[in-house]
């Protein structure tokens, strides 16, 4: 019934060096990385002599539970991915680290983010005599390395990141190396660890601190690291291009408890939330958070406004993605799956509704609609993002642009189709501010915020050329 | 790694009466019962010629997801069941509603709570020709039932109920009616709602909102409810006895959201933080909640302290029960599957943490320690319980008296165990006072609060004849 | 498509006493028996503590082929059984053996047969207060042994055989002791085996034949057989009757391996098509077995007639019980999933098919047809069974008479109906010329052949009483 | 306990053009083929705009029973696969048809055979930057089609099958074409057949029969038929070579009613049994064949000897591949899972066993013995093909030349080994004569018959290059 109304992260990368233990750190690291995709997961460890891999769908704490299936993946280097599936199915050959051998031995890769030239490369592939399994970005990459006329591997790593449009955070694994990358605009995040003599490279921070592992520093953008048994390299290959990271990730996407190209992901959140007390407090009895994502938003609002934090809204952590397909007459029940109102605690207040963001607007509308049921003298909705007008084809699944309520309606209209009695969203500076920048730097932004402003700062080739809706296979169920 | 360190509710039951969805209604009422029990659920349905059942291993929601599904539960009464699993596996068999036909028709029945005279019961039950598939309390229901002399089916569960000893919630559906009954100290909680003409009896109060369903009373101590097509009928064939209901449910079995017995425990729980900064406020700079159950003591203790609510733990939420069964090496690590520290904020501060309970303390010392090395300068640990001395034989799944941390420790022998700096528990005069009463009544307490002063009010009998531990049967695997 | 248009046996049984190897020998035994049961298969074990159970759906060579099965099947006596189901499902509560808990210990239950008063005994069973969980015959003897008022185990099973009606062949396992029992006619094969000091109870001797062990003689018919520490044990209860076995086990059932109450099975198949050439002997070119079961017959056939042998239909054995729901233009094409004609030996000729029995009649119009398309100029059909005409209520599943061919036609009009151009079916008494006996005794007669004649040995008590279709459950699915 | 002790045929391919009931005549065909691979069976379909994918490792009868697996394959064109597994496991990803899209389209492919160079072909195209997802030769044809610079399919074929070496029938499904090619020798079998317009290519022709179709011809060596909307088309790239289809079809693989290359299989077995008993008759009471594979042979060796055919030796169908790991007690009792002697016939007499091959003689041995503890006699063993003394590189599944009981000893050897009182092969003579030859053309002989002579006609490339057993692929389990 409620579907999740959110933008929501598509993949989680971690890989490690020298460890006995590679695979057992890496389940764990994949296990707090969890909330970026919660659809399948996989490992691939090496051995010295033997890749090993393990794909399933599920979470991770179900397919990598017992002992026997950690012991299937020995060795000292694992990599791992867990992955968030933007359409109904996911097929198990989707399912990452995807594996294959080369001319120069196996590989093993896992990324998080999206090709915006994929279509053209795939194209250009397959016309060479490449045999695709998928249409994923991870295969593109993968047939770009082995027809590479490099022979090292970094010079075939480096052709393939020239041929590629795109946001990319990526880990491989070969039979000397732990690799990790990052696209040169930075635009997914990716952190580098160390466990003793282990090396460790994450999507989050969250992942180190599971193992007691140290945050060493983010690979910067651009960045090409190699580990192997001399240690840790570095190459920068693209020339010096302006960072330009998700601002989104701090808003929702990344946990609170991460740090994220050097921010605390809680305080940012806190931060922004009393930016918006500054921009759009009203008189009200208290501040509820829409749970969990909007929690540290609502405490940074209280704390700055001086009215109480409250719990009116809880939630049902056992809810699945999709429920029981109900009858008409139980359908206007307003059945509540997921969220219900404490009626006691909103009976006759006037409330401030803390949330991060509004993405169609049916979540925003159905919690409005029902904590005024449960009493709530006045509902006042406020948003701690800005209003989502456009899509991001940089590793966000985010619903088409006319799905988008912000991209339809202004913010009186929005206001509107969600029965608020008052509505805000911080605005661009205020969340600039909140980041601690003085504001937007309109002519070279500090962030990628293309979802509210529409700036996109990578080329979207497939889109232009109209090549995102080709027909990539004629195998029906393919994806 | 984690184990849930937690009293734990058993069960949880619902029924319905006169709605052509009581399957569905069922099922939504179960997911929102889904905190009472994990391992499994089930419902039965009668349509005016059979009854139809479905139990199985699992979520609500990924047992009841399907349309199809509930379409094999045709009718319009119908009565549901979540199961926690006291011990490893749950057998099937064991999974409630449990179905049978007697000589007046078809009944099932589900039940929280637990008797304490089964495994006598049980020991006549078979010396008398009686066959039991399990050792549940439910089957002892089915047979006291079916072995009574009574004719009319009320006179029948008068009959069983004269015959218990223990704590008992029920539902049951025979053919033309829905019978709600609930031990003479009502020590486990039943709610009569109703939704249009549709009758509803739930263990919880949240099971009526989230299908819109309105709340009409509690059942009472010792009542007899039944529903059939001339309407409601309430029976009381005890002598009245003081109400004893669970003082546990308010502390952490129900849900924030849920009115027990008249009391909304959300504002109980801060009651309790409340009472609990009045006798044991310390100089700190923030109040920390152990999440998710001790967030809304934590607020109700922030509020009365002035102190800032922070959350400085954050909760992985996609933890199972199990994860990798790590070797020694990763055993070190400490790792940190369920909770994690929010290092930016604790960093130099004196904090003090509210949790609602300590049962065995590993988690607590765990969680003392994290936050250790996140950096805090201080920690003081608050608890919203007083402390836990004593197991629950009413339906609760409590470990044994000798690993009880309290039944071995005074709270400054606690506090080294647990390695806060310092650590209170809340009084229990404080915790009846946040109840709404003045003090405990000592010679008629108010609640059951057992585990706390170990006051029995139901015989234990079993306990007492040593037949808890009787070989109950030779299969191996019976449960 | 083809559906298996036979008579079915529905059971086989086997039991241990006195080996290390108990569940396995079981394991064994049971596979030897797989012919007698394909839906499901069980085994109980007891190791002097406990009793262990297994039981499941499927083949019993895919249930019990590992050792971590068997292993979980301690101790040095088991029984076990393999099952067919009568209708479209088996729920698992239905495979045997059953296994309760009694007043004096537990004890498993494994029968092959039928009760025809087994509605009666269950309704006077559930109004004195038993529960059932299915309406399954073992339920009954179940029931039957824990109400009964005797002490001794062995005089509960008198007391239940003297209640019963029908045929069964039983084996049964308690703490101390092995027991199997034929019922007092003898309706259904029960044989006594010896591997040194191990004692072996099985349905057919082919089960002796697999684990080398030798055929010690026949269970009499009304004979219980109790093995335990001190050596065999044979009680006979029951005032001798005239033994009746069933006549049908030689024509199909038992494996042509098996000796049946002193007859080898083959011999007698073979016997019957020597005795139907002499019957009905034609001018042709060759004989045709209908593969498998019409093939020792056919060879007696061809052997008696001086014809030659030839495989003239191959059989698919991989058929399962169904297959592809065609649509109306493959249905047309007159699929063959089981049989196939072999075209250069049938071109042309005259041949003879030989068959074991006419049921329904498709199958037996469709192989006519098929042989006639492959060019056969004609076609004789010989069956090694006199036409089927009632229905059986012994423990093997038939149709109801009005789907039995023969009970429609007479035999010129069953030819017509399957369209050979002879049809002949062996008398009753050539029937009984091989079998060894001079003609059938008709006052006395010496097996049950109730299904050809109608002359049923044992009472019809659900069946005379209208009994046999009441409800005996309000569950919906519960068999 | 007992495994195959056969050499075994690898796979059974099928198509289908023009037919609204493709996939269901496909799965109707993958059935009649199921004894040419019992490990896996998939179906590609195509519908003028995708195709569809189902494979499965199963029974065909089990993996397409249900209209709605058919239903997903639309479509008036298929090819479908059996598949027998060379090894342990089978991964899903190994079942074919294996399907890629090219610059062409998309191409669907399935073959019977084996490439004797395809290891030589792997390194190389993986040297060029081709990605393998498997070591099967079915992917080796993939890439070559995919790399080939010609235009045209048919020209990409050719190009191909100029690349490999070795045997293989092929089928084939492109977006306007049905494929089905057959290498030069022609070894494996192919078959062409129609039904009304529909065109129907197959590895046997009980493929044909069980659907109704006709048989037109059979598919030439070296011929590639490409049936489009313009109806058949023949091509012959290849000069003409000599054909030599594999002997060991006739003997044992292919199924009795099937006509292979204008020879109807179970007239063949019959004629080498006859002229088994003119070259090797003895005296003796009866003719017992090792059932099922040996039954043609002993009806021709009984025949022609003018003993009596018998059923000594009864199979039990039900035998899966593996079953319980016994104990050594119980390996001592001689566990007869699949064949059972059936005493009262064999009991003093003296014996003919006829079979059709000794593979490592096990089965043999065991059988002879267990037929003299049933108390034969006299126990002379005949067996209907030459001794077996090499491997076979050309699609079939044989132990390695040391685990050949006749690449160790001479007849008298293998004779002690099984224990028999006397034992014959087929001489290579009787065996071509049996074929309708006057004698086998050692110059040019007409069959491939290297298993026997170790003359192979096709250059086993990677065995003389040591390149058969190099590492095809660093992942783990990768087959």
């Amino acid at each position: 019934m409620e579907s999740n109304d959110k933008f929501q992260d598509e993949c989680g990368v971690f890989g490690v060096y020298g460890s006995n233990d590679a695979a057992a750190l890496t389940a764990l690291g994949l296990h707090a990385l969890q909330h970026r995709g919660q659809e399948a997961a996989g490992i691939v460890s090496y051995d010295g002599e033997k890749f090993y891999s393990h794909r399933e769908l599920g979470l991770v704490g179900e397919i990598f539970d017992e002992k026997q299936i950690i012991d299937t993946l020995p060795g000292n280097s694992a990599i791992g991915h867990v992955r968030y599936s933007t359409s109904g199915g996911t097929a198990l050959r989707n399912v990452q680290p995807l594996y294959a051998d080369y001319s120069f031995g196996g590989l093993a890769l896992a990324h998080n983010g999206n090709l915006t030239n994929a279509n053209q490369l795939h194209k250009e592939l397959v016309n060479k005599g490449s045999l695709f399994q998928s249409t994923s970005d991870t295969e593109v990459f993968q047939h770009l390395i082995a027809t590479s006329s490099e022979d090292r591997l970094l010079d075939r790593f480096i052709d393939t990141f020239k041929a590629v449009e795109g946001a990319y955070s990526l880990v491989a694994l070969s039979r000397r190396k732990l690799i990790g990358a990052r696209d040169p605009f930075g635009v997914r995040p990716l952190a580098l660890g160390s466990l003793g003599e282990t090396w460790i490279i994450t999507s989050e921070t969250c992942a180190l601190d599971i193992i007691g592992a140290d945050f060493v520093r983010d690979v910067e953008p651009g960045e090409i690291i190699i580990v192997d048994e001399d240690g840790l390299h570095s190459y920068k290959p693209f020339l010096a291009v302006h960072k330009r990271s998700c601002i989104f990730e701090y808003i929702y996407f990344a946990r609170p408890d991460s740090f994220v190209d050097g921010r605390n992901v809680y305080e940012v959140r806190k931060a922004i939330g009393a930016e918006l007390a500054d921009e759009s407090l009203i008189n009200a009895d208290m501040v509820i958070p829409i749970p969990d994502s909007g929690v540290p938003a609502a405490i940074g609002f209280a704390q700055r406004s001086k009215l109480p934090f409250e719990l009116g809204l809880i939630r049902n952590h056992y809810v699945g993605r999709t429920f029981i397909e109900p009858t008409d007459e139980i359908r206007h029940l307003g059945v509540k799956l997921k969220h219900n109102a404490n009626k006691q605690r909103l009976e006759g207040q006037k409330i401030i509704l803390v949330d991060d963001s509004i993405v169609r607007g049916t979540t925003s509308r159905k919690i409005v609609e029902m904590v005024r049921q449960a009493g709530a003298r006045e509902v006042h909705m406020r948003i701690s993002s800005p209003p989502t007008i456009n899509p991001c084809f940089y590793g966000i699944d985010t619903p088409d642009r006319d799905q988008l309520l912000a991209a339809q309606f202004d913010v009186e209209g929005i206001r509107k189709q969600i029965q608020a009695d008052t509505l805000s969203f911080i605005s661009i500076d205020g969340l600039y501010r909140a980041m601690g920048e003085t504001n937007r730097d309109n002519d070279l932004p500090q962030f990628c915020d293309a979802c509210f402003t529409g700036e996109y700062p990578i080329p979207l080739s497939d889109q232009e050329k109209g090549q995102s809706n080709t027909q990539m296979s004629f195998l029906a169920g393919l994806k």
